[in-house]
């Protein structure tokens, strides 16, 4: 079998995933089209991983496919978005059967369990890195952007944070521990707050994913809303698996390190209020947005050091 | 100046190309957003391009720019898509500002001159490497696919075949003949047919833009049109310069070679016969669709090696 055939073989199911959905035209063409309904706004991003950069040569291809998928589908949740599809820009060095197989097992996975379905793509040969670009709808005007957040809103953070940090320190161990295998999960398959994102729509004044750290990410809606914040260290929510593993330093992980792709928002005092109690139970309040700029841990400011990890990537290490 | 600064300084005037356009939230958000106007279909394309494999690594930065998003939105021309945004994912070994001046300085030069803005992005350090995606808009249902030619319909080609292909004899000429600039220009600036493309619209049948070859690219459309086609050697159009550079050898070059992304298309004999002499003047009939399948040159059928060319990315050299 050629290598275009063993290529076509696995990721074209990927392409049939859903029934009736918004792409006219998937992979084949030219081009992909979509459908994009009257009164919906596309919202996309792309997001590239290289090896040796974002992942090891070793990584596991089938955890390597949801994760790629997984990080990109976290910034539509950011925006509020129903995902909708997504293309590939895949470089191999070599047609691996094994290799192709497993991602597109783990891809696959990812794309069925986040919806999105495989419009196109382009496979090349080449150092292995992938880039994904993946596409959602809002309702016209209602994403959430980062520039919306203002003085007296209550900033929240889903699920618990640190846990994928954390799991650096084990990605090699040989016989991890029931805690040392939750924060490993967190690490190999996230995911992607999209429900949660979708509801937060119209209650949410300015959301971000947390891929670069709680206090890189809340720094970038600071910025964008050119508003400060307070938030409180004994409020973050931190797994009882991270509180056993790294103790003290627990809060740390959840400060400063990324990987997790929960959501950070910010949410006016009123509409939390009134907000479901299902969607409560999804959120911890952390802090409050204030007039005055920069970002209070405890009442003591955060220097800009924060901003700077996030911002740029040529700094990110993983 | 950190990294990303430098880069931001760059990229940024590419997200300010244009004044009204569809792109509602540009570079600097979780995602982009777009505005997809009501009746028509969005159109995309991602493509990727490796240093050692599409480009050596002493490739002029500004030429990469303005190639690397000519050969995606050649895509859209093949759909008759009216281009509106792109997304760039470009990973870097270092941020070499001299090579990112340059490179953005081409792309944007490309940018300007195909109506492409810029409309986000991600920057990773790595081995170099570009991943483009090309967005578009036709109206609903008028896209042109590769799968709608009939028997009967005339096959024809813009502008001239092959030049781009010899072009890649005189890459490391030091004092080019003024054919061989011709030639190199050709394939270090192609022009996306993206008006002409759009202009077919309403007379092809079906399109692709020929990035791998004549035979493999029309190839393609027989395949997804389920039809034959027949097409004469002496029609097709050779430049001056490549005549003089390549004697006998020129329509060779003009069936077989790539880069040159000019349009393919056919068309129903009424149709170009009604066709406005401006149009025409665009095109070249080469050949005819006809029902037995295959492809004949000069009434010899060709193998199907060339469609194994085309198909086959992990087999393309340049």
């Amino acid at each position: 079998m050629g290598e275009f055939e063993l290529i076509r073989q696995y990721f074209m199911p990927l392409a049939r995933l859903h029934g009736p959905h918004s792409l006219l035209v998937g992979p084949g063409d030219d081009c992909a089209i979509q459908q994009v309904p009257s009164g919906s706004d596309l919202v996309f991003s792309i997001d590239t991983l290289v090896v040796g950069v974002h992942f090891p040569l070793s990584y596991r291809p089938d955890y390597l496919g949801w994760r790629s998928l997984a990080v990109a589908a976290s910034d539509l949740a950011a925006m509020g978005a129903d995902p909708t599809c997504f293309t590939l820009a895949l470089t191999l060095p070599e047609a691996d059967e094994v290799w192709l197989r497993d991602f597109a097992f783990g891809l696959g996975k990812a794309a069925e369990s986040f919806g999105l379905v495989l419009a196109g793509g382009d496979t090349t040969r080449g150092p292995l890195a992938l880039s994904l670009q993946v596409h959602g709808l809002v309702p016209h005007g209602a994403a959430i952007r980062r520039s919306g957040a203002r003085p007296g809103d209550l900033i929240v953070v889903s699920g618990t944070l640190g846990d994928a940090g954390a799991a650096l320190d084990y990605l090699e161990a040989l016989s991890p521990s029931t805690d040392e295998e939750f924060v490993l999960e967190r690490y190999h398959h996230p995911e992607p707050r999209l429900t949660l994102g979708v509801a937060l729509r119209s209650l949410a004044t300015a959301a971000i994913d947390v891929s670069d750290g709680l206090l890189a990410d809340l720094g970038h809606i600071l910025e964008a809303s050119s508003v400060g914040a307070s938030i409180e260290r004994a409020r973050l929510p931190v797994s009882p698996a991270l509180k056993r593993l790294k103790g003290l330093a627990a809060q740390d992980y959840a400060l400063h390190s990324g990987d997790d792709y929960e959501l950070c928002a910010t949410i006016p005092e009123a509409s939390w209020a009134g907000a479901p109690s299902s969607l409560k139970q999804q959120l911890t309040v952390i802090g409050v947005i204030e007039s005055a700029r920069g970002l209070r841990l405890d009442g003591a400011a955060v220097g800009s050091e924060a901003d700077a990890v996030g911002f740029d990537h040529f700094r990110r290490k993983s």
